[in-house]
């Protein structure tokens, strides 16, 4: 009998998330930011692959999970260009790109020290914005300081 | 047609190791001590996978690398139970459970904050012993401390 393996099996999970399209270099973060590393649902997982899309992309795939809009959202901060395919039953029930919605509250601190919100323990909120170059920026609805991609701290 | 999909496929990769028998809940720790996190290569990582030896296991495989001894060593030490599988041309060319050396170099700090490897910066070395328990423990060659797994620190 030959060793040679030229394809392997998965086996495919009942009910389970997919993310998919998530910029290979941010799947760890992805993971982190989802607190995954501490989970004991089974988890797939695949980077650097090849993507016709995006060059190289990396792939999740959670069992029994399915994502609050909170969590959504982080990964739409960490990775915009993901899709969340949800299977219910072996049947995808749900794909769909990510969005950041009008509004961010709660998930991630605002980079103001000085900031009612980091001072007083506030809940945070954010106003999604571009700037004229049609980058992605966040308002604080309380300090009313702008920052970027580069700034976001989660919680 | 159906949508149902009961199994994957993954594509097999040419040359590539895998880690195999990870104790569940070392998987993300395998990764970080061997620094894959920053890694190009293609990446396929299972966790909370059903084991017959283990109950739950991980599972990692990585394309074109194959791991030196110092590496090895640190799965040996977070991990005993893995098994390392090097798979060249599709083929399996190897493939054995990791064993700790009677010597471990480099890769590890004294927990000894006074030892002179912490305060000169010597090379680490340390003899791998075994407690009346019969437990794992690493002996300083230089400041002759015994310490235990819960204080081993990666460099």
């Amino acid at each position: 009998m030959s060793n040679k393996r030229k394809e392997l099996k998965v086996s495919a999970i009942r009910n389970s998330t997919v993310i998919d399209h998530i910029p290979s270099e941010k799947s760890f973060q992805v993971i982190k930011i989802l607190n995954l590393e501490n989970t004991t649902n089974q988890i797939y997982f695949g980077t650097s692959l090849d993507s016709k899309k995006f060059g190289k992309k990396g792939i999740i795939k959670i069992s029994n999970k399915y994502f609050k809009n909170e969590e959504i959202n982080k990964i739409a901060l960490v990775a915009p260009s993901a899709t969340l395919i949800e299977i219910a039953d072996y049947e995808v029930t749900k794909k769909e790109k990510v969005h950041l919605p009008n509004y961010i509250e709660k998930i991630i601190k605002c980079f103001n020290p000085k900031c009612v919100t980091n001072i007083q323990g506030i809940t945070t909120k954010f106003k999604v914005i571009k700037d004229h170059k049609g980058t992605m920026k966040l308002l604080c609805h309380y300090c009313e300081k702008t920052m970027g991609k580069e700034n976001i701290e989660f919680f």
